[in-house]
Formats: structure tokens, sequence, C-alpha cells
């Protein structure tokens, strides 16, 4: 066999039996399922304070208590989610718990909040990254949107590889970004410290501007709502439970622990030493920009080989986090897919035991935001926390009635622990809707009800069409008849032969319909008694009937229709086959060359005929 | 039936009896197969001018000789072609008359030669039309690639419609255009008449640059060169004359003569007043840029409204040029089609009895080259004569053998006439592809071969399937034993028990198989004594057999498939028909939602199976 483009690019097709192999453990899923939510601390912080420009310098005293409060809102989220992992150990995503829980509409909710989740996650993974790249090399600046789409196309091809490869791949630029980024917070902390809280930096970052606005609680509230996007993607692990090792449960939790520690370090420490170094966000999208973090590494350890390596991590990390919502949307459409909400190709895997159709949609979607918005992270921030924050309450309320129903001894606890995380994330969530309304949530607010009810008429179709097919009567085995055989041939040739040798060994009524243009010059009828009706009558079969039908404009697929069509209009208790042979090729592109006609024929005899109307693929492989 | 949004574009799908009602007139003739021609007067004068804009004033006298030769260059070509049409009645494409008397190589010569003529034809036709139309509104200058593709979408979408709308639609811009044209080039003619041959211009033209270059026989050679794309187009109403109504030959004749002669008369008129109103070419692509016409029709008539409505008209039937391309290249496709030189397809017609595939193809390069070259006309220019020419060459020296051939009386004066137009144009090809060569000529010539070898591979392929396919042999009536049936089924429901009927009218041997997941609850093999196998016994049939396969991870395709090539193995000298019910949804989206598993199954079971694999559809009509 030759090795396909498809094989070369995806690796070869994977046998279902191979899945055992595919789960991780807590060293891979930290990179896994962490990605999204560590590679977050390198765009919340920037997203807060690129609102606090107007501020000037006075602006940076704000990011301590307000990331304070994102980190307490992160501790309350993290014993929410340790519980969600425990009572669903086969994997609890907000769309599970919520619909199980509240109910099939809460579930839906849940879906489309998280849908628009992945998507943003996906977009302002890339994005984020790209803006790492470009403050480490300021001249790519200007090829922003190329370089987002090359790198979506590349981790596309990367999941439709296959999981366990992925992680291979992720896991030392994760390690990297976390050595890197602590490495820096603890150097920066004992300069810091060392020198009373005036450290001085080795690479100077970009002048603060002068004051140009005033502080208010509005702007403290904008600012916490990007700063919220930091929090986006600790999730992950619990949609995701099933993929690791045994024993399960208790991995997936070390798996969020180590992760929500290490980003609230993350948190802490960018928050502290901005302020002390003096740090603040640079404008986006223009001429200049350099990120927060590739300013704080190069002020705490200068722009040596640290500062590239660090950044590089970042680039990786940040641009792979997307890799969770990869792993996350195919996982959660299958779900929804499987209670028939979205159609049942969600639900089917691909060659590398990967759900296909969940990746090539993120692709595309995620590719329309990166070019709708050029790229630019900070025009996506706006459109992101809603969506994270409702699928984040729908969870915790769902665990709520979830431990309400539940007969075991700590229920009361777990139930508060919940509830306590379902009220903290519903009021940011109409924090976010109202604080960035204007700059894009409203974009989600629509959003999220067309998505309801888009997966709602997919329900409904397919309700209907089980109700449509329902049967609970016995097999009718009356006025069973052999069918009216109709095979259309071009030639008299060995395609031909072998279909009218299947067609006779399915019915005594076989009838071959010949299309006669004006240029053929070997008349069929002539030898047809000497090719088929003699044979067939001397074996003892029925004769198969030969018509021809003349054709003068080269027309073929119409005569045979209207011909078949006719048939069975006049045999209406029989049902009619119509038996049409198909090349099977060697050579993907040789599709090109054959079937086309027989592709239209069956088409528009299954269309246009009644349910009468059979259509029998008899194979030819060719050998070339 | 609902109206589906490809009715509303490209009108209702045409029953073949329409066809004769397709058929237009020499009125209708010139607005189709003239546009091309036509319109090159927009064009090929101002090619020729932009390379002499290095002379400055100086050399605006250069026009005169050089479009004189253009002209007589014309009029040869003109009576060679109407001999053509007349020994071709059914229509004498380069191709045809190539193929059939100088050989199939010659044949693939002039298709590869007039294929490269079309897309060029097409392209620059759309990016013509649009110079023109940035030339009247300079503000939109800078989106003029977008405007060349919104353009394309159009053309190919009036196409896809079908021949005769398309014919009405174009009829009012052509002839407002040479009203527009002619009238201008009457009236300048009598201003310069009574101004002694110095009129002053109502508009000025745009400055004439100093000289910057020297004149030489070299500059002159490439100025005439890019002139003579003036002259593309004029083969067009040979190849369709089949599409004239009766007396075609007759109808098609006297539509090439007034196209020629509005031409002829045209680029003289465009010669002599460029020279007399001082108007000279503008830097191609570049802010400033002011199309010759557009200079022209200012000068001699003022920017008022007749300029206004003869640039709309310029733009429309230069855009609309492309036409001429949209009207032939299919047809080109289809003749060499039908000769097996490409793939079948694209000698089938679609829904409204055009060749669909040769549009798509055509509308898919056209964009290509578009984009590549930003939708400039003067970079397309340099690609384009020689394919026009040397399908002019290889037509009129396969005309020679057709009067050496012929018997007729007048045969020997016909092979002069032919001759000579043959021998012109010939050195016109040598002509253009030296002095165009490096400014891409060069394309044309590597992809002739190209397109040659292409062609010739695709022709072997069919050629290799036929001698291994063919047989003389009556049919083999041994070993016939109705096949193996297998049904694979979801559920009891009308759709199994539908497939199940049809599988015991074929044969006594069905099995159906049920995949079986961990959720199933109901249990088929319970039930199957009661639904099936009681009344076909008691119907004295033989009793289908249950096979139930369990599969814990819900994977449906492949145990289905390993059952049926397994039974495959195990029966060496049996057929085995697979039944798959398929949905035939009323909307074109509900197909989103259903047979994908099925259109799955069913290949996999055609390319992993030998040749004893057959698939039956057995549609199930919802009814919604």
């Amino acid at each position: 066999m030759t090795v396909s483009l498809a094989d070369l690019l995806l690796g070869r097709p994977l046998q279902s039996k191979e899945e055992r192999a595919e789960r991780c453990g807590p060293g891979a899923g930290v990179a896994i399922f962490g990605l999204d939510a560590l590679s977050s601390a390198a765009y919340g912080p920037e997203a807060a304070l690129t609102l606090l420009i107007p501020l000037g310098a006075a602006g940076l005293a704000y990011m301590l208590p307000i990331s304070a409060s994102i980190i307490a809102l992160m501790a309350i989220v993290y014993f929410s989610y340790r519980q969600t992992v425990e009572a669903y150990p086969t994997g609890g995503g907000s769309y599970t718990v919520a619909r199980q829980n509240l109910g099939p509409m809460a579930g839906l909710l849940a879906a489309a909040a998280l849908m628009i989740d992945y998507v943003l996650t996906a977009a302002v993974g890339i994005s984020a990254g790209i803006g790492a790249l470009v403050s480490a090399v300021p001249r790519l600046e200007q090829h922003t949107l190329a370089l987002c789409l090359v790198t979506l196309v590349i981790v596309t091809l990367a999941n439709l590889r296959g999981v366990r490869e992925v992680g291979a791949l992720f896991l030392v630029p994760t390690y990297l970004f976390i050595g890197g980024l602590l490495g820096t917070i603890a150097l920066g902390l004992v300069k810091a410290l060392g020198s009373g809280g005036h450290p001085v930096a080795v690479a100077a970052p970009s002048a603060l501007p002068a004051q140009t606005g005033v502080l208010s609680a509005w702007l403290l509230l904008q600012a916490f709502s990007n700063g919220c996007t930091a929090m986006t993607g600790v999730e992950a692990v619990s949609n995701g439970v099933r993929a690791f090792r045994e024993p399960v449960v208790k991995s997936a939790q070390r798996t969020l622990t180590v992760i929500i520690a290490i980003l609230a370090v993350m948190l802490a420490g960018i928050a502290y030493l901005t302020r002390a170094y003096h740090i603040g966000a640079t404008a986006p999208g223009q001429p200049g920009y350099n990120s927060v973090l590739s300013q704080l590494v190069a002020a705490v350890a200068g722009k040596h080989a640290f500062y590239y390596v660090t950044m590089a991590s970042i680039l990786l990390i940040l641009a792979l986090s997307a890799n969770t919502a990869f792993a996350d949307f195919p996982r959660l459409c299958r779900a929804v897919a499987e209670d028939a909400y979205l159609p049942h190709s969600f639900a089917s895997r691909g060659r590398r035991l990967v759900y296909s159709s969940g990746i090539y949609v993120l692709a595309g979607l995620c590719a329309f935001l990166l070019i709708l918005f050029g790229g630019v992270t900070d025009r996506l921030i706006p459109l992101y926390a809603v969506g994270a924050f409702l699928a984040f309450t729908l969870s915790q309320a769902g665990m709520v009635m979830h431990w309400k129903r539940s007969r075991k001894r700590q229920a009361r606890a777990s139930m508060l622990v919940n509830g306590l995380g379902a009220t903290a994330t519903a009021m940011t969530v109409a924090v976010v809707i109202v604080a960035k309304f204007v700059q894009g949530a409203w974009v989600t607010v629509l959003l999220i009800p067309a998505l309801i009810v888009l997966m709602w008429s997919v329900r409904r179709h397919y309700d209907g069409v089980a109700v449509e097919i329902a049967s609970a009567a016995p097999l009718d085995v009356t006025r069973l008849k052999p069918p009216l055989v109709v095979v259309p041939i071009r030639a008299w040739d060995k395609v031909a032969e072998k279909a009218l040798r299947f067609g006779l060994e399915i019915s005594p009524d076989v009838r071959v319909v010949h299309v006669r243009s004006e240029e053929d010059t070997e008349d069929l009828r002539r030898r047809w008694p000497e090719l088929a009706k003699v044979p067939a009558t001397r074996a003892g079969l029925a004769a198969p009937e030969l018509v021809v039908i003349s054709s003068p404009y080269r027309y073929v697929i119409s005569p045979i229709l209207e011909y078949v069509l006719d048939l069975e209009r006049k045999h209406p208790e029989r049902e009619v086959a119509v038996l049409i042979p198909e090349m099977v090729e060697r050579h993907w592109y040789h599709y090109l060359l054959h079937n086309q006609r027989a592709q239209w024929l069956k088409a528009l005899l299954l269309l246009r005929g009644d349910q009468r109307i059979n259509v029998i693929s008899v194979p030819w492989h060719l050998r070339g």
C-alpha cells in the first residue's frame, strides 16, 4: 500500500483496540489539561492592565486588589471542581452536570456557553502567543494575522493525529514556561525585597503614559472583568477525567491541585512585580506593542538567553493552550450529539480515534474569529469571560442539586462548597455582562440563545424521525415478490457481465437498458441473443430482456431515469432494483475520472422515485 | 415543493427538451460571441500604448502603423474563419479542426492553447472592466482586486443559469458600448477634421511624460505583440456555430462579418484619435491610472452624461466579455472529454443544460490569476496572446489539410486563403513568444506541454480501463446462486422492516446484524422470534438469522465491516449483498443529520472488500 498524504500528515489510521494506550497520568495531564488555565496568566493580568492605561503609573497600585479578588474566586472554584471530579469520575463537564441535575434546557445553556468559550480559548491562546512572539521580534508585528493562521493549522493537524502524541509534544514547552515564569518571579522577589521594594530594571520597561483618565468604580469593575479571563480553562480537568490513568479520580484531583497552585502563584507574583518594576500595558495592535510578561522578564533578568527561552516557551504554550479547546470542544460536541442535540457525526470517531467533525468545526470558527479581529487578543477578551463563567455557574449549581439528592454523609457540607462556588461565579457573570456589554459581551449574549435554538431544532428533527419510523408490529411477509431488476449498460464488457450475473442471482425479471447515441456503431440488439439470451435460456433461466433507448443528444442519465420511473409507475406492487457498477480505484484522484455519472443517477433515483426504487452498487476493482 | 437557494440563484432545472429554445440569431449572436472580440478594443490599443510610454509624445506616432498591421492580420484571419464556419457547420473550434485534419497531438496542442486563452480572456476581461470603473471613479482604485472577484462571481452565476438568459442580459450593454465608442470616434473625426487635425480636448487627457527611452525595432515588436490582444476572441463564432438559429451557416457568417467590421473601425479610430488628441497610456496599477478609452471619451465629448454612460457600458461589456470564455471553455472541455482526454464529467450537462464542471474550473482558475496578479490587466497581457494565436495557427493549418483532401471545385482557392492565415498567425506566435518571453510568455510555453501530458494521461487511463474490462465472451451463467444478504439494523422500526422485506425478496439467506452497545436496554434477541422468525416461517420462508455483536465503545461501523468481510472470506463462491437504508430528506441541510454512517460504511465495504461485496441502498423518504 502506498503512503498517502493523509497518512503522512495525520498518522496511520488507528484500530479501535488501541484506545486504552491513549490515556495519560498527572505528569502529562498538567500539560494537556493545564495549558489553557496556566497560559491564562499570560493574558489575564495584561487584559486588566490594558484598562488601567489611562491612569498612568497610578493605575499599577490597583492590580494587587484586583488580582487578590481573582485568586480568591479561583480558590472557591477549585474546591467546587474537586468535588465535581469525585462525583463524576467518567467526566463531569458542565454540560453533563447541568443536564443531569438541572434538566435539558440548563444543559443546552451550559453547552452553548462552553462552545463559545472553547472557540475563544483557541482564538485567544493563539493570538496571545503570537503577541508574545511580536513582542520579542517587533519586526514581525505586521504579519500578526498570518502567523496566527499558520499556528492554527499546525495545532489542528496535531490534534487530528490524536491526544497522546499531542501530550508528548507539549510537555517540554509547558514545563519550560512554568520554570521560566516561576524563576522570573522568584528572582524578581529576591531583588525587590533586597532593594527594599524598589528594584532597578535590568532592561527598562516601556515608559508609562501620563494619566489621562480618572479612577472610577466602573473602571475597576471592567479591569476585574478582563482579569477574570486569567481563570478560564480551570474546568478542563473535570471534563476530561476519563482520559486519566488509574486511579482516575486521584490522578485528576492531583493534576487540578497542581494547576491551580501554580496559577495562583503566577497571578500574585505578576501583580506584585509589575508594581515594583513599574510595568504597565502597551497599546494593543499598535506598533511598539510589548506584552506585560515580555517587559517583566526583561526587567528582572535582562534581554539575554533566559529572556528568549522564556518568551519562546510563552509563545509555544500560549499558542498550544488552544489545545485544551481542541481536546474539549470535540468531547463536548460528542456528549451533546449522543443526546441527539447535534448531528450524529459529531459522535463518530475519525481515523485516529479523535472526533474529527468537532475539530474541523472548531478550527473553522477559530479561523473566522482570528480573521475578524485581526489576531489582536485585546479585541477578543470582551467576548470571552461570559461563556466561561456561565458554564462555571451552571456546573456548580448542578452540583448543588446533585448533593441535595445525595444521601451521603457529607452531602450537606459539599452542597455548601458548591453553593458558594455557584453564587460567586454567577455574580461574576453578572459583573462581566454589565461591564463588557458594549465592548463585545453582547455578541455572546445573543449567540447563546441562537445556539440553544439550533440544538433544540436538531433534537426535534431526530425525535420527529424516530416517531415516524417507530414500529411495534412484527414483520409483514405478505406481497413479497422478487424485484424488477434494471441493469443500465454502456456496452458489453466484463463490468456489464458482472452486474448482469448479480441481477440474475436476485430476480428472474431482469431488464438490461442500453442508451444508444447516434455515433454508436455497434448495435447491441443484433448480438444480444448470442451474448445473453441463448446462454441464459440454455441454463434454464428467464432470459434478460434488452431495452435500447435512442438518445440523439448523448444524454444518458435522463433516459435511464425516465425508464425506471415509468417502470415503477406501471408496477405499483413491485420493488425495483437498479444495478449500478462502481469503479473502485487505487488512487483517490482517479475518482475524478469515473463514477460521476453513477453518483448522479443514484442520487436522482433515490430523490425522484418513491420508496420502491432501490439502488445496488456493484463494485469493479480496477487493477490499473 | 419549496424554492431552494440553488433554484433562486441558478434558475429552476431545465428539462432536456428545452434545448432547442436556447439557440440565438445574429442579433443576440453579436452580443454573445462578439463581446470578447469587440471588448478587446478596450485593452489591445492600451496595451500597445503602455509600452510606448517611455517614448513620451513621440510614441503616439507609431500607433498608426502598429494598428494598421493588426487590422491587416485581422482581415486575413476573418477570411480564414468564414471558410471554417462553412466547412464545419456543427462547430469548428480549433480543437476539432486540428484533431480531425492534423491528428490527435495537434488537437491536444490546440486544446491546451485554447484553454489557457479562455482563462486569460475571462481574467483580462474582468480586470480591464474594473480598470474602466476605477478610471471613472478613482477612489475605488484601492479595491481593484475585490471588485474583480465580485464581478467574477456574478458572471459565473449568470453562466450557470444558461446561455439564452445570458444573451438577453448582455444585449443592452453591448449595443450601448458599440454606439458609445463608434459615436465618440465619429464625433472625434468630425472635430479633428474640422480643426485641421488639431482638435482641442473638452476634458484634458493626462499629461504625457517626457521621453525616457529610445525607439527601437524591439520596442515596436513588443508593442505589436501587446496590441495583438485586440484580436483575441474572433474565433468564438466558429466554435459556437451550433448555437445559431437556422440557417446556421449564414447566421454565423453574418455575425462574424459584423463583429470584425466594427472591431476594425474601432481600432483604426482609436489609433487616429489618440494621436490627434495626444492621449497616451498611464502607468497601470498605480494611483492616477486613467484608461486610454476614458481619456479619449472625455477629450472628445467632455465628462458629462455621455462619458459616464459610455464608461458604464465599457465596464459592463468588458467585465461580461469574460462571458465568451464562459460560453466556450466548457464547450471545449466537453469536446475534449468526449474524446476521453478529460474526465467524462466535463461532458455531462448540469441542471440548466450547461456544462457545469467546465464553468467551475474556469471560475477557479480565473480567480487564481486575478489574485496572483492583483487584478491588473497589464500584468496579464504577456501571457495572453501566445495561446490565442497558437490556436488560430493550428485551426488554419488544419483547414489547409481539410481543403487538400477535399474534392470541391474551389478547394484550391480556399486552401490558399487558409494557408495565408496560418502563415500570418504562425509568424505572430513566433514574434509574441520572442518579444514577451521574459514578461510572462514563458509561463504559457511551459504550461502548454504540461496540459498536453495531463490530457494524454487521462486518455491513457481510460484506454487502460477499456482494455481491462473488454470482453467478447457471452454471459457466463455457471455458479449463479442467490447472494448472502446482510441487513444491519439499529433497532426494530419501519426502516429496518422495509430493508428486511427487500432482503427476503432477493435471497433466502438473510442475516440481520445488530450492534449492541452497553447502554441499549432492549434486547432484540428476546423479541426476534415474535418479530421476524415466526412470521417468516409461517409464510413458508427461510427465517432471517439475527446476529448480535457487542460493542462496548459505541463503535458501529467497524463491527459490521469486520462481520461482512469475514462472511465474504468464509463463502468464496458467493456474492454478498449489504442492505443499507438511506434517508431521503426534504431539505438539503437535513443531510447533515443523517446518512453519514451509511456513507462511511458503504465506502469502506466497497474499498476493503474484493469484488463480491455489493451494497444496496434502500431509500426511506421522510415525510417530516
